[in-house]
């Protein structure tokens, strides 16, 4: 290629991992496809978050509709984005619920907007502080949700975009990368939506005794049964399922980070596969990410969810890809070559 | 819009920079045009790069046929690409020359290339480590040549994406960044295409040979002069017409940020205008980055120049202006807002 070698960084790098999962040996980013999963929690009313637990159901319709930032940026980018309730607490005002698939592709700006109702069991059992949050069969269910969603994308897919929504789940997400790191809650326990003074302080202290609950030394699947949530187990699940697809999974923010690493530590050869999108300003997040080893691509200030830092880190595969694919050789170009090549490292 | 407020971090702030810049105050990144100003620099013969100086003519014309890296960025981003020799010391090897446009659109996958041939003075005068680098008129008819290549872009060209390609511009650059920082040779050069050893050596002696020849204190139309180059100089007066276009500037790396150093210190109102659009792994482009109070939006380890980051970051300022103008508010989307808004700080 006409370039000194190394000079695009971290584009080359993902071109590679881009390359290495592609069937054909061609590095491939297209199509590209989201899936948010979405469920409440019963934490939600120790005050953790500043909002009300009715804005999960709200912001599932959101995005369904194509207000939400998540439908922008999957518009925007022509990225089909399927949206999977796995557990919201209040009804979801769309027209057509449970059990069947909701086709919103007329009236958002979407190739494809699709919502579906995963009925796995009530979203207000699993109070993480004081019960486990995925009690019974209910992680196995959640993993299955997550399989099962990706196992409806079309064959062609290459990108999966992962995203979640739920009110409090900064929360539970704090619990699962702190008992599966060993830190406190002090320092895995962020602002979220962006709560302060006491709101903070009763977030820290439901992390604080949701880790009690957790054993030192814990499998990853305990963790995610005593103080995970439905999304993070269908985050694991979806994830996982990609991969033996071969896809690559570009990973969100703090939320699905705490998935990954509970998957990463569960089946260590997931790890190529996975691309880190995002430095979110959560304050736990740069632990979880220096515990899976990973160098996110962008560090924007992002404190959203719903993908967003993934969707804009998507761009970046296409171009790496383009350049993999369309970059002249220094022969074909007539580009004469280095003085002397030994001089460089 | 629904989301916590300042959630989208820097893509908010991009919003707010593009919507200022904008005459009908909506943010607005199309459309986006790129220019290369491409010289060559007697110091060259130093042995201070990996490659030798022909590549800047044969790199030229790999840009216009469509094979370099800013060929395929500025193509799979539907960029239109500009050109401009101003004063390439060898024979650019494209079919039309001297004094007239050589359209290139048909040959590759762009929207428009082109290509300029300013015939501003021999490129074999300006070895800056023992004379002026642009002496005489130089300067006055380089700045000239960036005004007249942004003159020719289409009236409602939004944001300009400006980069370079020149063997021994880090050198320069290097020299100029220097001279308005007030700082030493050793800080302030780096590797440029890849050097070490006893290149690097020779690379930081010029530099600090040229750094001699400034006075300290020097205003910035005398640092150019002194050690400054065509390219420079051509990025100098370009973006400063931009700028009073209402152009927004996406800024590369080193070569092009110690362009816009020279430009600020001496017209501190286009700061607001420019964008930086990636930290390159080039050793002094921190420095030069401080200097500026500039906070890059990527930081993918790139080193290539010839506007490859700052086409890179072009889709962060698209998905800024979606989200801007495309998001719902929490009242069109139904979305309950915060329990407690005062909480929010």
């Amino acid at each position: 290629m006409t370039k000194p070698a190394g000079s695009l960084g971290a584009l080359e790098e993902l071109a590679v991992t881009l390359a290495a999962a592609s069937p054909d040996g061609v590095a491939s980013s297209r199509p590209a496809t989201a899936i948010l999963f979405a469920a409440d929690h019963p934490v939600a009313r120790r005050g953790v978050s500043a909002y009300p637990q009715e804005v999960t159901a709200a912001m599932v319709a959101n995005f369904v509709n194509g207000g939400a930032a998540a439908s922008v940026l999957s518009a925007k980018l022509g990225v089909d984005l399927t949206v999977v309730d796995v557990g919201v607490a209040h009804p979801v005002p769309l027209p057509v619920l449970t059990g069947k698939m909701h086709d919103a592709s007329k009236n958002a700006h979407h190739a494809s907007v699709r919502f579906f109702r995963e009925d796995i069991a009530s979203a207000l059992v699993g109070d993480i502080a004081v019960e486990d949050g995925l009690p019974g069969n209910l992680l196995e269910r959640a993993i299955e949700a997550g399989v099962r969603a990706v196992d409806r994308l079309a064959q062609s897919a290459r990108v999966l975009v992962l995203g979640e929504m739920g009110i409090g789940n900064t929360t539970v997400a704090a619990a699962v990368a702190g008992a599966l790191m060993g830190c406190d809650a002090a320092s895995i326990t962020g602002a979220g939506t962006g709560v302060t003074g006491e709101a903070l302080e009763a977030k820290q202290e439901t992390v604080r005794l949701a880790l009690q609950r957790v054993p030192p030394g814990s499998a990853p699947d305990a963790v995610l049964r005593r103080v995970g949530g439905r999304e993070i187990a269908a985050l694991v699940g979806a994830a996982g399922r990609a991969v033996e697809r071969g896809m690559i999974v570009l990973v969100d923010g703090f939320i699905v980070s705490a998935a990954m690493l509970a998957l990463v530590r569960a089946v260590p050869e997931v790890k190529p596969y996975l691309v880190f999108a995002h430095r979110s300003r959560e304050a736990g997040h740069r632990a979880v990410l220096e515990a899976l080893d990973a160098r996110p691509l962008l560090d924007l200030g992002l404190r959203l969810g719903e993908a967003s830092g993934a969707l804009a880190a998507l761009p970046l595969l296409d171009l790496a890809c383009a350049l993999h694919t369309q970059m002249a050789t220094f022969e074909e170009a007539a580009v004469p070559g280095k003085v002397s090549p030994e001089s460089h490292p």
